[in-house]
């Protein structure tokens, strides 16, 4: 019928064809329900998941940040070594400024005037096995000195004298530290969507921000936290935490649903212990570094000041993710969802033909057969 | 026809099956038009956004990075506190060295030779409230002092003479920091594709860096950046933000078309300022931190040296996705592409069986039924 | 005949409707092979890819990382200039703490004793060209003065005597440091799944950890390093590498599958130099940074120690994915697999109308024509 028809004739026609498959109707109760059931099913997910929980008709895009941080306070120790003394900004925070993160110094083992000299090593830990596997704190010069009245030690050159790596001092030197508080500045950029706002929130206003402190309840707006609240927001004791260090996250997220006004887009603080306090398998609990300050005295001999320091370094990290409408999203997930759709069918079908006790009568009528088989039978259907 | 077959030769059969859905053709200017019409719609689609826009053949990997920086500069400085002072890369980058970050100071308010000792308060602000909400800068010892002439304030314990918290200098300090420059060496990898590159350019050779500056129109490969050329590419005033600091974020980014030769994959630099210059509501506007240098006098009393810097800390963040052709993902497109293709009959038939005058004919043609209602009818079909 | 009934009842019978595609079952060796074989291949890529290799099943999440790090060991100088020195944490490690990084000195050139005055500027590199291109260390003056017996040169204000930039000693003169250790404690967490980890495993003891060193293969869960072997695993040579500093990456990667027990989560360590070491297109080769401690002498004159510090910059950088199952990705992906399996119809009913003899047997069984063409013929199907 068709190989008269020119060839061109034959692709115009071509052209205007639509292709459409043949459907059969089955009318049934069971069927019916199984197959409203199971589409009811696939469009819950579809609209409840997908579009209501996962925002799939949203273009999405992670948050870039900048933070910087201020802390202010002023603690007072007085011991033996050092006598009275004031602890302020310049004295706590080591290293002065960083890039997300910042250290408070809450307790030290601190060792005055070190030259460059040779003294007796350290005896250590009587209790442990004879050898005294303490970290060597200087060069073995050779030769064997009086440590004490009745005790020989090798002979070092060293940083001497030796820093007495004891216990850090309880309660902690700078327990103070504990009313201390930190400005966190935070400003984010939504790239993808030229989105920028900061945790200073606009309805906020010079005069409150100078004298408030984060309260989850209270002012939960205001970026100056207490060093104590966040630490006890973690379930940690602040006190407890400051003798021998460790690290704080102090998480800000910012999840944003741009299709809604931008005032619904705030920061949400958390606070948690990043480091794990007291496993058994653990070595130099806590956070401590040792850092020096060097003089030099009148004749020109260098001298320093070693500290080691606990302290209880706070990470900033932000995170989170905004979503705004965008056509092409939208149209992946309709589609994906109706080819969902199409399971229906494979399931329904697979029920229909296997359990329905008019099985038969479903199948011829849905089944049609083109036989080739030389082998098994020569009839044609 | 069937039963009488044992069930292995049913099987054998049933493998050698192949189903296919039976179809109607309908030849019509209308609907055949509407079918080609959505077809060149999703087809457009899919080549257009997909393949070409977002590159849906090419399986995608994100950039690791290691950034180092060296600024370059020397400032001189004039003051009555200090002297004729020249300021070199030890004296105005703190700390000496970060991750991927620098500072540089721009302007400051030292104080010098700072004893821990005891002093008169400072009057604050006179025309603020009453109570002088300063932050305390030491602990009251409970008695007055005559701070001035006329006017009397507590004493306290600090490090003394206090910090005059007054307004940083206008000019900046050390405005000369705006002819400074920085290196930044920035090499990249994107594991997956096991490719390395560096922001160093093979073409680019010794002598030409050594007395290179970046200019996006001159010298675009140049990795030596003038400070005040990145102030001034995020539109901001150099001079004005070195007052009060601020923090600038280097952005370089990597996108690269792997499929492509690697010579195409270059870094593109952009300035912006990250933190916000001059909200209403602000505290603590610009950057700024307190470091203080420690000296021993003859005696043996630590003295220390505060200052309050004022600074731009740069941050230089490296972002970036290069994509290669893999097969798995062409798959994935090609796959979900012709799933869209299957919505274009859904919409078709939609209105093909609404629409049209000869819908009658159409749906006769499309179904057939079986009726399984016990209730409603009891022909069989 | 559906018109005479109420559309109520038409409602209610066709919420009770199932409709599925009428199927045309071709019998034939070739072509039930075809299918066959292109359905395995599609089965086998979904199972084989999809759900094994891409562990399509599980829902996954980026790990969030808190790294401190603490490095151990004692060198030993002997120089002109400084004579016998030992070099301890707190004199190599700058700045003394950083949040996911650490820096230990292997080599330096150091400028003892500069004052704020006047001096001869150096006189630098004769081979290069006759103008001497080195960077400015002070401001000039406008005098020229002798820099030696037979040379004049430029009088410049700056911290003087200048540094003598020549190339850094060679050996290293911290070399002892490929000698040093450090304690790397990580802690992780995948917070989609609530589960944290450390990197000192549970089965590791405390007695084992007070003197164990990272080996691959005899101790492979030591959280400690040896900076000689971390750099030998990146094929680079310590001595070398120290000499002019570098980057180094320390890679730590926790992919988890969190359906597995949660034991067999453990990290994984790998060493990279991230730095490029001898291109010929480069400035300022491995790593280096200058960095001044600052003295008052008796007469309460400001002089420093300018120390340019060679080193290798430790990157910590911790990553990692873990999967664990869930409902939702699994539905996902076999829906995608079965939108998949619907294109084995498309490429077996292309096959099988083009290419087969019996092609036109096929086309008649399949289609039907429905024609509304009323240019090109009035037939009706």
């Amino acid at each position: 019928m068709m190989k008269q028809r020119s060839f061109c004739t034959s692709l115009w026609q071509c052209y205007f064809e639509y292709s459409t498959p043949k459907i059969l109707v089955i009318r049934s109760f069971k069927v019916g329900t199984l197959n409203r059931f199971t589409q009811a099913l696939v469009i819950a997910y579809i609209i409840g998941y997908v579009c209501v929980l996962k925002k799939g008709y949203q273009d999405t895009d992670t948050v870039l940040s900048s933070v910087t941080t201020k802390v202010k306070g002023i603690a007072l120790t007085n011991t033996s070594d050092l006598g009275l003394r004031i602890w302020d900004v310049a004295d706590y925070v080591i290293p002065p400024q960083e890039e997300n993160s910042f250290f408070v110094l809450t307790n030290l083992i601190i060792t005055l005037n070190q030259t460059q000299s040779r003294c007796p090593e350290l005896v250590l830990k009587f209790t442990s096995e004879l050898t005294p596997k303490s970290p060597p704190s200087g060069v073995q010069t050779g030769k064997c000195v009086n440590y004490s009245a009745d005790v020989k030690t090798c002979e070092v050159w060293a940083w001497c004298p030796l820093e007495m790596d004891a216990e850090p001092p309880v309660p902690p030197m700078l327990g103070d530290a504990e009313n201390f508080t930190v400005l966190i500045k935070n400003s984010i950029r939504y790239p993808k969507f030229n989105f920028n706002k900061r945790n200073i929130l606009p309805h906020v206003n010079t005069s409150y921000l100078e004298h408030c402190v984060f309260n989850r309840i209270t002012d939960p707006d205001c970026p100056i936290f207490r060093l104590k609240d966040m630490v006890t927001e973690a379930e940690e004791d602040f006190q407890t935490m400051a003798v021998h260090g460790g690290v704080m996250g102090v998480q800000i997220s910012w999840e944003c649903n741009l299709d809604m006004p931008s005032s619904w887009c705030v920061p949400k603080y958390t606070f948690r212990r990043l480091d794990n306090k007291d496993p058994v398998n653990n070595v130099a609990p806590g956070y401590n570094f040792r850092f020096a300050k060097y003089y030099k005295n009148g004749d020109n001999q260098e001298t320093r000041t070693l500290i080691k320091g606990f302290g209880i370094r706070f990470d900033v990290m932000v995170f989170g993710q905004a979503g705004k409408f965008n056509i092409v999203p939208t149209l992946v997930n309709i589609g994906a969802g109706l080819a969902l759709l199409g399971l229906v069918t494979v399931v329904c079908d697979w029920i229909v033909l296997t359990c329905m006790t008019k099985k038969n009568l479903y199948m011829e009528q849905k089944y049609s057969y083109v036989d080739d088989f030389q082998l098994l039978s020569s009839e044609t259907p």
